[in-house]
């Protein structure tokens, strides 16, 4: 306790002409990167000149040789790979759905293969449709209505949260176990309901997890459009007997090496003390990965381009991590937490940007209550740039292996009103990240490690 | 000062009842707009069947035609047009430019009329450029290097400002003035910059005033892409003798009549105050003013049909204005206000929608101390909604000349980082506009007016 108020007293002792530094030097950032920044261009060249960059692919490993030139063009202290062995599961080249209202009639729907799903026969499958809106739903419904039936998964996100990233939480435990739970009562498929707020044609991807189930008893799983949901929810209201072909040749291959990207500006004053920047530099394979997660990692790499530019001069060592396999392993997060430990490295901070490239509105903090105390101290020197939401809660998954209680994690949070509309689905592409937005996110990142860096945190 | 202390007294003893019933009332609101509002739909029509609606133009007819009817079908207590005359300009059929490097080769660069500009006489203008970037600078250059030639105005807006609407007020002098300036100084046309923040091919319109500048005397002003002007810029630094060639045809015509929509639901408890909501219902004749400002007209008609919808009774008279003519004129604003008086109308509070239909990030308010003393006690109420940023100043122009020292106005604040991509030009169409991101607008409206209804502010 005594500490706590020394510190406060502290802080507001040097208050004022720091906080006039600091207003200074936010200024500076805020016009680098949105006059003559960098990370535009780089989503650019991540998006359209590599595109969807899945974990195992050769567009990953082409993103890692890119992250690694980049950086070495910054002329950062030291820039790294950390090698990391990654699940490999490939597409395939085809994936294709109909509702056969009636013997011979049928209705194309939009789907694609959940990550890690296993394959139908190459016939593919047609069945009877079980609709649900949970995975309690299936005790209710029992083994003697869902054997041999596919299951379609479809409780949609719900509109009236006005957290999107709640409304996913609330529904995506049908991506992630539906496959695995309607195996166990003699389902034959899986169908899920797009994480998607919208009515629209984008069948959204993501992964899938069978966990225990032995390979034998594992059912294939797909993610059906909003619009596909709706349609064939009304069809099965008209005939419930109505039968759903469901035929896709994705495939899972043994782990395959790849790789963590790492930059990093040894600290002036406390070196040894260790400051994370970062995103996952993995995709989906629909889209470019442009909003989740290109837009985390040239925001990431933009932050210490700046501080190179402007000439600031970290007290800590300040480390950019371009994450590998965040969406279907988060093995690159896994792995660096565990070499930071192996290494007995001293993290005092790690931010993530993996909520789009959207306006900034705040930040989330995963940290100590003393560490919230010291920092709301600080939150009203961001106002200016619109940096008004300060919360407490999750950071970023790549970053969270390194929770141990002490390191304060941080994520960047934007405005996510939009961001289900393009996750996970082809149309996330650089058409859809606005330039500005980008660029204020880079800013507030670079603002608030240059903030915390500054200080001395509980 | 008795009476303000007496009032926050009352309210924070009324406080903690009110509140839970604020609360549960917010959230029908918030439920009913994102669940199955009409906002979208409306916008939809707006947008899509109806279109570009200029002043004195028959869209515009039909978008006063269109919205009565709307409103007629809310079940409102009085629906009814109010009369008002307006300009009438038209763009012409051709408006087209080029840069003529040399004798013979030309490159063309779009673009437009500036609202209110004369035409270029039949055969176009053809004349050397003088590039300024303020209308000071034509002082200093002087009569006889701009005698004969075009006025070419560059001055980017500041991308570094984080309200984008103060970095248009910083540049608009030069669209809204150039054209009357340059002319006293023996220019033939003026060429503006486009108002918009990031690099591309749209040249957006918007008023020009030749004020007191006899007929005679009046030059044309148009405006040219952001591309088109660093192409401009850069070619004449390379040969500062180029020619630039801009013909158009647009036309002002003597006054039309016109209308103001207006629907309303009568007080339960003082019907003789009188709560506003608006937009306005005129828009530029190039895109289809989707974000300008349909979104504004569509969120305030969504107020009334919320409040109806949920039976929330407003104790005082709650009056939807659809104005006309805000962009050319302020015509419809000035009519309601003058009315008002006329009429004796007491105006308790006025909010209007009219930056777009982007995530809301707060209300700014043109009122007294007292007043936003009150005010601040109730922002928390609002805050789950992540409406935060409760300003001081500009509310909305329509509702302008309401201002009296007494009545409160308030201006709905959305994200204001895309806004400028769209204002004005042809791609401000209703694919720019967010279904959920407009939505938040209306139920936010909605919930302040309620809010305010139910206290009595000072």
């Amino acid at each position: 306790m005594r500490k706590t108020i020394f510190f406060l007293l502290a802080l507001s002792l040097i208050g004022n002409a720091q906080t006039t530094h600091f207003e200074t030097t936010f200024a500076s950032i805020y016009d680098a990167s949105l006059s003559e920044g960098a990370s535009y261009q780089w989503l650019d060249h991540l998006s359209n000149q590599i595109g969807g960059r899945l974990s195992g692919s050769l567009n990953a490993e082409r993103a890692v040789q890119w992250g690694k030139e980049e950086l070495e063009q910054l002329g950062l202290d030291r820039v790294w790979l950390q090698p990391v062995m990654v699940p490999k599961w490939v597409r395939g080249n085809f994936e294709y759905a109909n509702i056969e209202t009636s013997p011979g009639n049928t209705i194309n729907v939009p789907v694609c293969a959940l990550g890690g799903s296993i394959a139908t026969p190459a016939a593919g499958i047609r069945a009877g449709v079980v609709e649900v809106h949970s995975l309690d739903a299936l005790k209710t419904i029992g083994r003697e209505a869902i054997q041999g039936k596919i299951v379609f998964f479809n409780r949609p996100m719900d509109a009236q949260s006005i957290r999107t990233f709640e409304a996913y939480s609330g529904a995506v435990d049908q991506r992630t176990k539906g496959a695995a739970e309607a195996s166990k009562y003699g389902a034959v498929a899986t169908i899920v309901r797009s994480m998607n707020l919208r009515l629209d044609d984008f069948p959204h991807t993501g992964s899938t997890k069978y966990d225990g189930i032995p390979l034998s008893q594992r059912i294939p799983a797909a993610a059906i459009s909003t619009n596909g949901a709706e349609l064939l929810s009304s069809m099965l209201k008209l005939n419930p007997e109505l039968r759903f072909f469901l035929k896709q040749n994705c495939k899972n291959y043994p782990d395959v090496p790849s790789h963590n990207v790492i930059g990093e500006i040894k600290g002036s004053e406390k070196p040894e003390e260790i400051i994370v920047v970062g995103g996952h530099l993995d995709s989906w394979d629909l889209g470019d990965g442009s909003h989740d997660d290109g837009a985390g990692i040239v925001q990431s790499m933009e932050v210490l381009r700046l501080f190179k530019k402007l000439n600031l001069k970290p007290k800590r060592t300040l480390r950019v991590v371009l994450f590998m396999n965040e969406e279907n392993g988060l093995r690159g997060g896994t792995k660096y937490a565990t070499e930071a430990k192996r290494k007995k490295e001293k993290h005092y901070m790690a931010l993530e940007s993996d909520a789009g490239g959207f306006t900034p509105r705040g930040f989330s903090f995963d940290c100590t209550d003393k560490q919230f105390q010291a920092l709301q101290q600080l939150f009203p020197i961001l106002k200016p740039y619109q940096i008004r939401e300060f919360t407490r809660g999750g950071s970023g998954a790549d970053i969270g292996p390194l929770k141990d209680g002490k390191v304060l994690l941080a994520g960047l949070r934007p405005d996510s009103q939009r961001y289900f509309d393009y996750h996970h689905a082809a149309n996330d592409t650089f058409d859809a990240v606005n330039k500005r937005e980008l660029e204020l996110g880079a800013a507030a990142m670079t603002s608030l490690i240059y903030l915390i860096d500054q200080i001395d945190l509980p």
